[in-house]
């Protein structure tokens, strides 16, 4: 048998565990903790109040075969409060954090939260994204006039990764196309579409918006828009704008005209030095100019006027916003205006729409971001991706990820599921499930490429729907396209050949997809880690009595035997039921790559 | 041969691995990174600039027979930089943070860190502080007319640690009687006097202040004040006062006018509510009204007013301030002002004196405010007070600790200096060297008693003065006094009674409070950890070629065996010179109970 990961202690803040995932500000929340049936004294709950920490005694809520249920209360004093359990008695002195058991003092950092922040919209918690990159995804008729900077291309012709013709390349997807597209969508569980920029820009990505005021007319316009929101609509899904806080397009005509006059009210938003090119930009980009939020105009023009872009196209019929490099916005130099630009959207998003959502791309560390009164959740590159590209790549496959000047690793299980703890610790339960789980985006290589083979990819995607946050599917990964990076895997979708589909990714996608949608306990239930190896992980999600055994495995290994204390059924993958032997262990199936589910 | 720690990788934020501790923002800063001679290629520093991490490579700088010194720039991009670096090549994949080396990814909570704040006085760098808790001192002369709330208390008489004498028995120290013995203090190498409040109140303890205007007669008031700093100061010392910013008595007048009258000026000053006793307190006690932050009548006269509180005796002659209960200065459910109001004192502490010190009480984890414009350090209990503690206690004492609902476990070396690094791994080096070690305070047990023996007692101070981190020692510990709580532990100082003082441990205290005088590898240096276990804790300091080896042991144990690659000269506790094996390695003494320091 393998150790019960935290040694059979455990909390999480899902509501198995918590009496509310929402408390008012100085609500009492009562708390339960998950210990071994010898834990029979010493347990107390710490919560952090007004900077002091204050201890309470938890007591027997009730016992069950295997385990003793502790229930405390704690009060919801300040925005957020942290929590954590210590645990005397003869096993000794240990804490439990949302890091583990440990036997020595530990900083906050890792405590669990309760945040008193308004809450994420309802349907975020059962959401699963689509995202669309419009030029690529679909085109519904030939393309009009052609602008200046692009370069058209047909459908079935090479994506051009590097160089000049990166981001001129036009392939003509539009709006229509998608709106055309949606039973195929719909047939993977989606409910929450995600394009990217649709505003005009000089450049197939429209991350250099050259207007915040209209709908690019290449993609069909304003009219387009309207149809595809409307129909995605019709179907009760929800719509999701992306939105470039950091920065604009150097035609914009903000920038255009602080760049043209000194005395121009729109100079403020942009900041002009001496060095090349001449003004602050996204990474030294001359085309990004970036914006600068202390500036009042902007403010007003972007979040707070009563015409502000935010505000407008939510108006307009947008369910929520996904924000451009909003791990940069506001950052500059002393100015770290960041969580106040965050908390100025969500009260804007807040205002226009209260089932709104908001959603930051963080490409490495977001833990500082969250939690606070601005972005509910952020795209889990770090906590979710790495690590789920590091367990499964393929052995001979090598890949750049975001910049970092090493080729993706390739981890142990142990390490990849340390990975997520060390940064799933570091935030709310809430805000952690309401990040997305990302295994392509249009940033990076594409997930069917990272793994190297059909089967390894279908363990990627078993994670993606399995575990906690929002599974993100980026458009194209269910018919296993590939790319070795963001520009290269921007393939269009390959609608007119189905034999190039990857039919087995295909069903995946679709049976998880389905499956993620009918199981409460996929969606919204707790995390247990059960067991970690250098081969498989195995991990339960539990809702109010219904529990899944996940195994997800990349190679054939020894078998796992976990203490389960019943028969399992199986739900996904094709291994027969699970019976518990004479000693009361349960064995897994050892093949691999695999990926199983069963209800127990 | 014990594992070296993190395998032989070593970076920390001294001077022999940074080229500055204190950056101009924008500037370029060079860091050091040492490695195996293994690793020939594969560093790079990665830095987070204005949200985003930025890679640069490291090259080699200069090999030495064991190691390579790898050199990189990073650019102090924002106030606080973190960076961290990525280890590449045959031996896989590695972060180096100051959390240490991790073969996995971590957030950037532990990340190194650049600091660009106004940095900390340079005398406090090499400071060792002494608290005097006036009451309990010396006396100079029998009291005069006592006040109605006082029970005067012979010196030899012993303290009402518990009930409602505690904060009545007054023994009757004075400033003068401190004044009288500053060749004790000096004795024992200290350089700087921190004294527990001396405003009038009513109480022993002082930290219910019935003003900050003037100085408690029952002390000698202003005039005594006056001479014991001009007599600090004639030594070359420095004057450290304490300051209630949380909270004052409930007869200062600010809270008796807010009190009296609901349109008082003073009443903004205070949460007047309905629950008993009608206003927010600390913790319950109703004698100590909580101040809040957001009146900018209490700003001006605690902070900012040309005759602030903060300012007014930095003129009198204070070299700085220790900020009592720092740690819920400014909280209050919603409202969290504490890092404004520490960047308010600090600025204020600034403009009076350019070398002034600031110092924050924090009794558990203090890492989220320190590195901001505020606390220059903190009174460091959850890094360093409870780890020692834990190691170091008596196998048969039970002690409690600042609220903690359990004894303070008996912990294994391993674990102690786990949660010294769990601690300083989320500060940047800077804010850690100038926290204060405390083994005993005004608020705690005394060491003498933690530990239950003299030779215990001398592995505690011994890492107290050898440790990184500014030695704090509580008047009498020196002397062996004893105490298990915090009021029990303010016995009077044994003056006239030499034959109760622990002489072992006065020389302890005098030999190694001479040494960090004179090494500046102790007050400056880095530090390497190179073992740990159940019984044994080894590290180097070291600064600019100055070698210190410390070994501390609890117990005596299996000899530890390193590679020091030299002979070592016996420094403190009597042991041999150190000679290499033919294996290259060397034999630590197994001794224990021990405390040796070697030259290498």
């Amino acid at each position: 048998m393998s150790a019960m990961f935290d040694q059979g202690f455990h909390h999480d803040g899902s509501l198995d565990h918590v009496s509310t995932l929402a408390p008012e500000p100085g609500e009492t929340v009562t708390v339960f903790l998950r210990t071994p049936r010898t834990q029979r004294d010493g347990v107390h709950v710490r919560s952090v109040r007004d900077g002091e920490p204050h201890f309470d005694a938890a007591v027997i809520d009730r016992e069950t075969e295997d385990e003793i249920w502790w229930r405390a209360d704690v009060t919801a004093r300040n925005p957020i409060t942290p929590y954590r359990f210590l645990l005397t008695g003869p096993a000794g002195y240990r804490w439990l954090t949302a890091a583990g058991l440990c036997s020595h003092d530990v900083p906050d950092a890792t405590d669990f939260r309760l945040n008193t922040y308004a809450p994420p919209p309802g349907w975020a918690a059962d959401a699963t994204v689509y995202e669309i990159f419009p030029d690529r995804f679909a085109s519904s008729s030939p393309p009009g006039a052609v602008p200046d900077w692009a370069v058209p291309t047909a459908w079935d012709e090479p994506v051009q990764g590097r160089g000049p013709l990166a981001p001129r390349q036009l392939f003509g997807g539009d709006l229509p196309g998608v709106t055309e597209r949606l039973d195929h969508i719909a047939s993977l569980g989606v409910d929450t579409l995600w394009l990217t920029p649709v505003f005009p820009a000089r450049s197939n990505h429209r991350y250099n918006s050259s207007s915040f005021d209209r709908i690019d007319p290449l993609l069909g316009g304003d009219a387009a828009y309207r149809a595809l929101i409307d129909a995605a609509h019709a179907r009760g899904w929800r719509v999701l704008g992306d939105l470039t806080t950091n920065h604009c397009g150097d035609d914009h005509p903000w920038f255009t005209a602080a760049l043209g006059d000194k005395e121009a009210p729109e100079r403020g938003r942009f900041r002009f030095h001496d060095e090349e090119p001449g003004y602050e930009t996204w990474m030294g980009v001359p085309s990004l100019p970036k914006l600068d939020w202390a500036d009042d105009g902007l403010i007003h023009d972007m979040i707070d006027g009563p015409e502000a872009i935010v505000r407008r196209w939510l108006r307009f019929g947008l369910d929520g916003w996904r924000i451009d490099v909003a791990n940069m916005t506001g950052r500059r130099g002393a100015a770290d205006l960041t969580r106040e630009v965050a908390a100025r959207i969500r009260r804007a998003v807040a205002e226009e729409r209260r089932d709104g959502l908001l959603v930051a791309e963080h490409a490495h560390d977001s833990t500082r971001d969250l939690d606070a009164d601005g972005w509910h959740g952020t795209m889990n590159y770090a906590g979710f991706t790495r690590p789920v590209w590091s367990w499964l790549r393929g052995p001979q496959t090598r890949l750049d990820f975001l910049g970092v000047p090493a080729q993706v690793p390739r981890l142990s299980g142990t390490d990849a599921v340390a990975t997520m703890r060390a940064f799933s610790a570091q935030t709310s339960w809430r805000s952690f499930t309401h990040s997305w789980s990302i295994l392509s985006s249009h940033d990076t290589a594409r997930i069917r490429t990272v793994c190297g083979d059909g089967s390894l990819t279908e363990v990627a995607v078993g994670l993606l729907f399995t575990l906690p946050g929002t599974p993100m599917v980026y458009a194209g990964d269910e018919f296993g396209l590939e790319g070795s990076w963001g520009e290269d895997a921007r393939r269009p979708m390959p609608w007119s050949r189905p034999d190039t589909w990857d039919t087995r990714t295909l069903d995946v996608h679709r049976t998880l997809g389905a499956l993620r949608k009918k199981e409460k306990a996929l969606r919204q239930g707790g995390l247990r880690w059960l067991h970690v190896s250098e081969d498989g992980i195995v991990f339960t999600r539990e809702r109010a009595g219904d529990r899944l055994l996940v195994m997800a495995a990349r190679a054939a290994h020894t078998p796992v035997r976990i203490r389960l204390g019943t028969e399992a059924q199986p739900v996904y993958g094709g291994a027969h039921p699970l019976l518990p032997a004479s000693d009361g262990l349960t064995t897994l199936p050892c093949d691999g790559p695999a990926f199983h589910i069963w209800r127990y």
